[in-house]
């Protein structure tokens, strides 16, 4: 046959980041380039042992199909956790366990999307959402955000002038740039979208390794029935489970469960199991605390050997917490270029290319914190500024 | 916000099984509505063992985001069992693991069909496909399966008159009918496709619960290149682990892998090394073997006890495996009414309507084997006979 491909998937583009993951296997370089949570911290023994409990209690009721909703002990977990961290009273028949928080990207999308539907992305976004949003071929609405949060002039521009569906932000260290949204950019962003037929989509994979600040308002109290929240489990407990959460109301996830279970059924019900008697016999937060004290550790020290050793000129984000900071380097210069410069010393990150909808190169570019210890950290980022500096002595002259 | 739902998810039917159940959950009904394995056969010493193992040997590597392929180990294995079990050569490069075969579904129908492409599914048909595909907005050419296999008449006239570009099949043992396709049949089917734009999907989530006969020629040896495999654990070792594969040559996987990261990134990596694990500590057609025994029992005391009660003129296939037996009433009988007379009995199955894609009844209905011992299977079909009788003497002289 020849292969008739569907139009959307045609459209999307290729991973971006797949390439450049294959050229970090080689072990002698330093990759920043990842954004895997670090694998010192997963709770192999506590999960290892709650897996051997259900086995022992529940046993064959584990290993059987289970409803698309998820578990109830697991969803109460997150309504309970929502309540005391949050203030919210989310009823647990609002929250569907997910294959990741990723499926849920792609379950709001089959669920809302047209082709040609109008959606706000932030400017830089996160690919994971772009690309699979892409796939229900919609127009891309990017709108920039900075330290602070969300551009509101330019959101007012875009409500101004389109009919988006639906609004796409990570409120909290953003992936890619770190950056978060202050309350009062929370409330900026809310009074423009009231009344208005777009959905909030706040998906909130990092909101729980803050290093410093107080929790911000959630979306979900500014306009309870127009925001949809997104959770994960992948970086306080362990990502390869592939489990994370959906917040929508009644009428949307009527609509939500019946893509659910064209999709998968449900998630791993053994895997749910686990995850809840874990959750349930170890103290959850004295182990984020674990987690926070060493990404901020190794964010510092990040930060100031970007401080030692990037020429003047480039610029990054602090991040509150998270994983990951956002270097802007001088203007003219292609983090493209800059990749292959660094390849050469031994030293990856992420261009900031696939973290737009539109552009075929940027002088930004992404590094992750979490993977790498601090003397690590200060080396690779040695050796980035030299590349910085190697390539704006060759091109800096032209290209500014 | 008003809820500006996409076209698709607005099209798709209400899960009717998913009602049907809820009226079955009074312990004091026998059940053969369910569609699932019979959890007496769970291996959970053996998978809590490999989970045990695998936690104290691969300890933080199973437990870290892992590729979208799925872990090589089980993919070998799964290339193992095509070359031992149907002597075919499957390069590993060609399985992609998924979340469950049903997320192959929505995998294939993203990655193929554009809105108003056709499609030909059987008639009857599995509803987890025709629900999975509807979101993807195809026509939908049903071909009616019988004794044998497909109507190859009719799928002559749609090839004639249609270009569809997937053909939809379960081959072995079909949910919802219990036939399976003979090897003259599957030869006749793959001449008629031959040579045209159209993939088939071959579905085999049973094929390893053969009760009698031998194996059956597969389409990837009759059309090799335009042929899709899927097949599953969750019948042989247990569904909530949700995980299935997919087989595609090169040029279709690499769209299908760009659906799937986009879907879920990858499927539940530890529940794969658990698999794998015990996959590899246990002979697993010894564990089938008992299955096979169990269901081959129950389906004979289906089988003799429709002969004893049901009235004539009401007949049922003979499945050669599976889990499943689809029976016809006389002409005109209504199985939605028929269910109401039998929940008043005490005893449910699904009515045949949910497995066709235009039908508001029908005079079939589908009965599950797997899940009940064979006394309560006798006492269920004689209250089920007594229904058929109740109701035929109601409406039969009127309806026929």
């Amino acid at each position: 046959m020849k292969n008739g491909f569907s139009d959307r998937i045609t459209d999307v583009p290729k991973s971006f980041i797949r390439e450049i993951l294959k050229v970090t296997i080689d072990d002698s370089i330093i990759s920043f380039a990842g954004g895997l949570p670090n694998r010192q911290f997963f709770p192999v023994k506590g999960l290892q042992k709650a897996a051997n409990d259900v086995f022992e209690e529940a046993g064959d009721e584990i290993l059987q199909y289970a409803n698309s909703e998820g578990y109830l002990g697991l969803r109460q977990f997150i309504a309970d956790r929502y309540r005391h961290k949050d203030g919210l009273e989310i009823p647990v028949e609002d929250i569907l366990i997910t294959t990741g928080s990723q499926q849920g990207l792609d379950l709001l999308g089959k669920t809302f999307l047209n082709e040609g539907d109008d959606l706000i992305i932030e400017e830089p976004g996160y690919l994971g959402a772009i690309q699979a949003f892409s796939l229900y071929r919609p127009r891309f609405y990017p709108v920039p955000v900075r330290e602070g949060g969300m551009d509101t002039t330019a959101l007012a521009r875009v409500l101004r002038e389109r009919q988006p569906k639906l609004l796409y932000t990570v409120t909290n260290f953003q992936n890619p740039s770190g950056i978060s949204y202050t309350d009062e950019n929370r409330q900026s962003v809310a009074h423009l979208v009231r009344d208005r037929s777009c959905l909030i989509i706040q998906d909130d994979p990092y909101g729980d390794l803050r290093f410093s600040g107080g929790r911000r308002v959630s979306f979900k109290r500014l306009l309870t029935n127009s925001t949809v929240l997104l959770g994960s489990f992948s970086k306080t407990v362990a990502p390869a489970l592939r489990l994370g959460w959906l917040v929508a109301p009644p009428p949307i996830m009527e609509k939500v469960i019946v893509a659910k279970q064209a999709a998968d059924l449900h998630s791993d019900y053994l895997a749910q199991r686990i995850l809840h008697r874990y959750l349930c016999d170890n103290d959850i937060d004295a182990h984020i605390a674990t987690i926070i004290h060493q990404y901020n550790k190794q964010k510092e020290a990040m930060i100031g050997a970007i401080r030692d050793f990037f020429p003047a000129g480039a610029t990054c984000t602090n991040p509150e917490g998270g994983m990951f900071l956002w270097v802007t380097l001088p203007e003219g210069m292609s983090s493209l270029q800059l990749f292959e410069a660094a390849i050469a010393r031994k030293v990856a990150f992420v261009p900031g290319t696939p973290f737009y909808v539109d552009r075929k190169d940027t002088n930004t570019l992404r590094l992750n914190f979490s993977c790498s210890n601090e003397d690590t950290i200060v080396e690779g980022i040695r050796r980035l500024g030299e590349s910085i500096k190697e390539l704006f002595n060759q091109t800096g002259g032209t290209n500014r």
